[in-house]
């Protein structure tokens, strides 16, 4: 299924704007509008950063916290989540798919403001197309963003910019990253990320088809890096051949922060400010393979991540940051089997992943000194024997997982997600509007009434 | 160890509201009363009503919710928890203990704003005895209630009024209830709970000494519900010998409701008003037990008292509500091995407890159609067998439970607690001053700021 240009956003302006959220919507937003010119315009911002750490449940930011702790004081050191932390919000899906989401519909629900079934890239469930935050703030002229760890075409940042009835179809997707567009115009400005084999492809090169509508192609973190601050390019970056490896495994640090960064450096704009969105993609996979050192390291390029956006916004004060999952995974629990313990003491130290080091092992039959580098601690004879004993790389890791969960004293209880409420974290103006108890669809309309709220 | 009256008060305050807050907290807070002054009064309440759910970490209210919802509708119906939320609290032990807390630890820093040793009820690290929020309240001219589901000598409501360095001490705890004094005076103008066994005891009669002084003492609810409001009666009512029966198992509906009804119709004063202490203590032994239809009884008994005390705010507009839990019991999830799926519908039509339920199979040797009529749902023949085969009455149980789990598609990691940040909610006066992130002990202390604006 594949939306054409005009058709496609008169559509997506009928079907959000005007029908689901009733015929008055349009209306109620002039109103609002008028209303709030009598106010003070301080919760209009210029520019907008929303985060999504897919997976994220409430555990994640307490484990990290608890992670980073500080043993030497008498307290828990405050994190950037704790500075930040405004409300929670409900993540379930339209009820057709019951009451625990997957990224897709949650994310469509946070691009559009509408419920849709498990698997919808931003369509509704009648798979007619949604219009989202990001094609909403390329209507309204700013500058717009789309940065995530996986590949791009995942079902997060995909559900921001692609209309398709499932979030397999990753081709129709990419070509969405072209075709789709707002008015006339390319919807993302900047995309980073990964996934270049949907992008070069044998029956469609949308690499070339970006560069010869203006955009630079990066496929390095120098070039990357290399870029000027405010020269406004066009950039699709697309920095690996399906996801981006682990924070952990990563060829630079904070890669995360990195994109970030970039991205922010490129969209900012004397006029009309910009929309960013960015995804933490792989605390999700961490909570799916129960691999809690791989969270850890993902929280961390996360947290970095989010001290800059921190300080970006105290700096520019016309700057909102919203960060939020759109559900949670893993079940995982800080204390398991009736003990009141967690110890992250054994995370601090991996040199790589609990994936890469099971692959090490496998493949290179590391002695238990090696394996002791690695992981950063001592192994016990027995301990080292469970990990060797297993027969393939998959039972290794699964060994490790074991011995990590054992030793830090935490629990999981799905390889999926689960229906507990997330997070939000906000700062900047408009940031009071999360505050409290909202649902995913709340955040991507409230979204949609900053937007309009516009100062210029 | 038992501290006696006013050496311990000069003890309490010392070490309370002087050492560990710094020299100068005293000065702190006279100097805020004074900028308070100067701003709207509105934040300072005249009646304080702190209702601490233990065990209910983050995913019970959203479990709550789904199994509320109303099938029939295209939304998930909010609840009054998602009415009130306004933040989320860490409750961590001091490090002495780690980073997961027990419920004698979290009460005591609850009630005094200290972090202690797990165990310790309202004494510090050094076992010196705190002030606590009740006894403050006390001095400053309010009356004062403490109720429970538990016995009331149970670790939570204890940490208000006893000072002792083991929770397991319940005679001693008990005689705290009547020993320790604020000014003295009793702490506890209404005590409503169990634990009738830890009052009348061989060596001391602490109900006779109560009505000595001028208590009303009584153990049925009949009696309770006659007591005129507004009369100010002093009461002590002890309604079981240890707890409460269970919320599916209680010979009233809504017990939690019935007594916070009570305690509020007894404490209602025109001139000083009045702090409540109250504990829907069985939330927590639910998650012990893995039990999610307890669980869920638990919930809503608490659920119907929030929407009491909620309307109650909002009528008398002088009183702060806040409510949050103490930890997370359990480790529950909605979902689990990997199934994106939550079915609430197998917990709608219990006739008991599954405990409850369990034990009438092992006593009266029931029949498949019995079980049925008491579980409120057919079983499958496989299911049923499922059931009867286990040896006893506790191996019954435990089948019972993995029964509602697997139907339900709960979760679990643990039989104790785990170290998750606990949702906050407050509405009145004073509960903008819980919003977003913060630890337990600044509850405590904000409830000691606020005890400190009073208006009278
Ligand atoms: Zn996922
Ligand atoms: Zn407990």
């Amino acid at each position: 299924m594949r939306a054409k240009t005009n058709v496609a956003l008169c559509a997506f302006i009928t079907t959000t704007l005007l029908s689901p959220l009733a015929p008055t919507y349009a209306q109620q937003l002039a109103n609002e509008q008028e209303l709030k010119a009598q106010q003070t315009t301080s919760s209009s911002p210029k520019n907008i950063i929303m985060v999504i750490a897919d997976g994220m449940g409430p555990v994640y930011p307490v484990l990290y916290r608890n992670f980073k702790d500080d043993p030497q004081t008498n307290v828990v050191e405050k994190t950037v989540f704790d500075r930040l932390l405004v409300g929670s919000s409900s993540t379930y899906p339209h009820k057709m798919s019951g009451y625990v989401t997957d990224s897709a519909a949650s994310a469509t629900a946070l691009a559009t403001g509408v419920k849709t079934y498990n698997g919808a890239i931003g369509v509704d469930i009648n798979k007619s197309p949604l219009l989202t935050v990001l094609e909403y703030a390329k209507i309204q002229g700013k500058r717009t963003g789309l940065v995530s760890t996986s590949q791009i075409v995942h079902a997060s940042p995909a559900s921001y910019i692609a209309k398709n009835e499932s979030r397999r179809n990753y081709n129709e997707i990419a070509d969405d990253f072209f075709d789709n567009r707002a008015e006339e115009k390319l919807i993302a400005d900047v995309i980073i990320g990964g996934g270049t084999r949907y992008f070069k492809r044998d029956d469609r090169d949308l690499v070339k088809e970006f560069t010869d509508s203006g955009y630079l192609y990066i496929d390095s973190y120098e070039q990357l890096e290399t870029l000027n601050t405010g020269s406004q390019t066009n950039v699709l970056s697309l920095l690996a051949d399906i996801a981006l490896p682990s924070a952990l495994d990563s060829e630079i640090d904070s890669r995360l922060l990195t994109m970030g960064k970039v991205a922010v450096a490129q969209l900012e704009n004397e006029k009309h400010g910009f929309v960013l969105i960015i995804e933490a993609s792989q605390v999700d996979w961490a909570g799916h393979s129960n691999d809690i050192a791989y969270a850890m390291g993902e929280m961390d390029d996360l947290a970095k991540t989010m001290r800059f956006f921190e300080e970006y916004a105290n700096q520019t004060q016309d700057t909102l940051v919203v960060l939020t999952a759109d559900h949670n995974t893993g079940g995982v629990s800080i204390g398991r089997d009736g003990e009141y313990k967690w110890q992250g003491k054994w995370l601090k130290n991996l040199k790589q992943s609990p994936k890469a080091i099971a692959t090490a092992i496998e493949t290179d039959d590391l002695e238990k000194a090696e394996v002791e580098h690695l992981l950063g601690f001592d192994l016990s004879s027995d301990e080292f024997k469970s990990l060797i004993k297993a027969d393939d790389e998959k039972g290794i890791y699964q060994a490790l997982k074991s011995l990590l969960d054992l030793k830090t004293h935490t629990g999981w209880t799905t390889g999926g997600h689960t229906g507990v409420d997330v997070p939000v974290y906000a700062i900047g103006p408009g940031s009071d509007k999360f505050s409290g108890f909202q649902d995913n669809t709340d955040i991507g309309k409230e979204l949609f009434h900053l937007l309009n709220d516009k100062k210029d």
